[in-house]
């Protein structure tokens, strides 16, 4: 028990008090954790795409003023009433999937997405309806359940998993989203082994798919960017080929190109853009008959996807994954094992390191060609 | 063997002349059968959405003149060189989707769209690139490789299946489409029994997704189709809810009333309409997290489906079915047993007849609210 349990904690957090505005580095008032939260001090955080879509205020369900950040890896600090899941002392990464195991969903045996605090952690508050976050007063909302650009954080029980303290926790705060994602996306979806695999957009989650991909055994991996330097980026994670669709000849589609290269199509395309133009390019480039075509980016509000049905009847599949399908609490521990047991690339990702005071940086860092992820150190 | 073996048949065929025309009785010359190809007297035909499409000139592949049909029975006059998979006096269903089990598509053991017809089958022709239909020398284009609304017809070795005689070929001629797609859209997808199924659209493939559910042990079957007659239908064929999309809450959206109805969603749902919009209530009308979507329906063309790409992301899959995934030859035999053994229903979807001369009042006919499938008698 450390001399905060039960206190509330002053420190510094990052803050976004108004869509499109530069993140503030502001002295918030972090209160207790509740019956079933857990209060976390941060020690490092990624910086996702996601944050960005939320901080610019292109997500029309974003709430300000509030703290972002979903890639979290930190230490218990306080454990409010009843929580067994972590203990203080443990490390932990932050879910912004939860796991209860006991709704509908986590029995289903057939999803991820839990429905737990669903419904208040889409309104930036704490299962209670409040938030555990305010400056001078004025409450600050939580993001996605997890809240990492602040020192410390409060979470739900079921939003958070304690993980081997072998693994350096400036590494494994990735597995909060990105590389997770990219993982789990690629590993359970069956039939990869032995099979053809194109991957639009090389971005830390494209490259994760590639990854696993190469490790679950695909027979051909095309990586697909509009950025020439991300090739070696991509060979270096496994892919066999590399496409630009901004040097295709005149008037030729990236599905086109690919179906000629590949005798027919991909068995398996995965979408790591977010833009639904590429979506459809990567549904359409799957094999007639059996290709499967899944979403993993994030799209703009409001935009759609479209096709002609004639490319679902004549036996292409169109699947999305959220958090790659990852049952948090349950399967990044494992994951962690294999980290340590180098069979899962982390280190690779992390290209750029920023201090929280400097953490706009890290989101200019995120638009250069040369940045996979950018870690923020939260000392 | 028959006294015409490698002779011309004079008979009588509906022929289109052109596009949004009536069909016109004609005398035909058939050519006999080329190496691999066999000359089947046609008995009995159905009539079929899809023949009207491009009677109407909605298809803009459609070639004119032709002759149309693809749910044909009849008998096997003569067979050229070659042919083994069926032989002079058996009864049989011609195929618009062949199975060589040659192909990379019959050999992957994932689909059953065969390659091996296909280019001259879209050209209107036979394998050799002619046609053998003509009327006074001026050649007639074949539909679906199949072109049944002819008392003679010729057809690839691998677009036709033998079947036991003892079945009516009034009945098992709509086994070339129709109940065939619908029982095999059920049949090949994993997980429906004791699950929730949405079917849209009552027509011969709803009512035959409705029945093949049932048998195959859904938990509860909702039918939804804009014409109330057909609530009778639906729960004769074994649908337990019968929903009314133009009787809702003003404003209402038949997906987000299915949701309703089922606590989140269905866990699978079958488009038998081939309209767009419909496509997407039926994907948006699936359960969160692991709810499967199926088109059957053939859209016009040109129009496109879209949902945001947000329904995906949160679990649910978009798919489609060609003749319900089913590989003629090899499956075709095993339903007409399960027919004969009264396990499949065919003969309470015969609600009209007419005679090849009256055919043009079969298409009158698919248009009425009682008529299920009108069943031309060639003779």
């Amino acid at each position: 028990m450390s001399d905060t349990t039960g206190k509330t904690i002053k420190c510094k957090a990052a803050v976004c008090w108004n869509a499109g505005e530069e993140l503030k580095i502001e002295e918030v008032e972090v209160a207790p954790p509740q019956a079933n939260e857990v209060r976390i001090h941060i020690l490092h955080t990624g910086i996702c795409h996601t944050d960005e879509y939320t901080l610019d205020g292109k997500d029309p369900e974003g709430l300000f003023p509030v703290i972002l950040g979903h890639e979290g890896g930190g230490i218990v600090e306080s454990v409010g009433e009843g929580v067994t899941s972590v203990k203080v002392g443990d490390h932990v990464v932050p879910l912004y999937t939860a796991e209860c195991r006991e709704c509908k969903f986590c029995k289903s045996g057939k999803t991820n997405l839990c429905g737990k605090v669903r419904a208040t952690q889409g309104k930036g508050l704490m299962p209670d309806n409040t938030s555990r976050f305010s400056i001078k007063g004025q409450p600050i909302h939580h993001f996605m359940g997890t809240s990492t650009f602040s020192q410390y954080t409060v979470v739900a029980d079921v939003s958070v998993v304690a993980v081997d303290p072998k693994a350096s926790l400036e590494k494994v705060c990735l597995l909060g989203c990105g590389i997770t994602t990219a993982w789990g996306a690629v590993v359970k979806q069956p039939g990869i082994k032995g099979s053809t695999v194109a991957v639009f957009g090389c971005g830390a989650i494209g490259l994760g798919v590639v990854n696993t991909a190469a490790l679950v055994g695909a027979s051909r991996i095309f990586a697909v960017d509009t950025n020439p330097n991300k090739e070696s980026w991509a060979k270096k994670f496994g892919a066999t080929d590399f496409v630009n669709p901004t040097q295709l000849k005149e008037g030729q589609k990236i599905q086109d190109h690919l179906i000629e290269l590949t005798d027919g199509g991909l068995d398996f395309t995965f979408d790591c853009t977010g833009n639904t133009q590429v979506m459809r390019a990567a549904l359409e480039a799957c094999h007639k008959g059996w290709g499967v075509s899944t979403v993993i980016g994030v799209a703009a509000a409001g935009q759609e996807i479209s096709t002609r049905p004639f490319q679902l009847v004549t036996g292409r599949t169109w699947r999305g994954t959220a958090f790659g399908g990852v049952k948090g609490r349950t399967e990044i521990p494992g994951l962690v094992e294999d980290y340590l047991n180098c069979k899962v690339k982390i280190d690779e990702y992390v290209t750029h390191h920023r201090k929280l005071d400097d953490i706009n940086g890290g989101f200019h860092d995120m638009h250069q060609g040369d940045c996979i992820r950018c870690v923020v150190d939260m000392a």
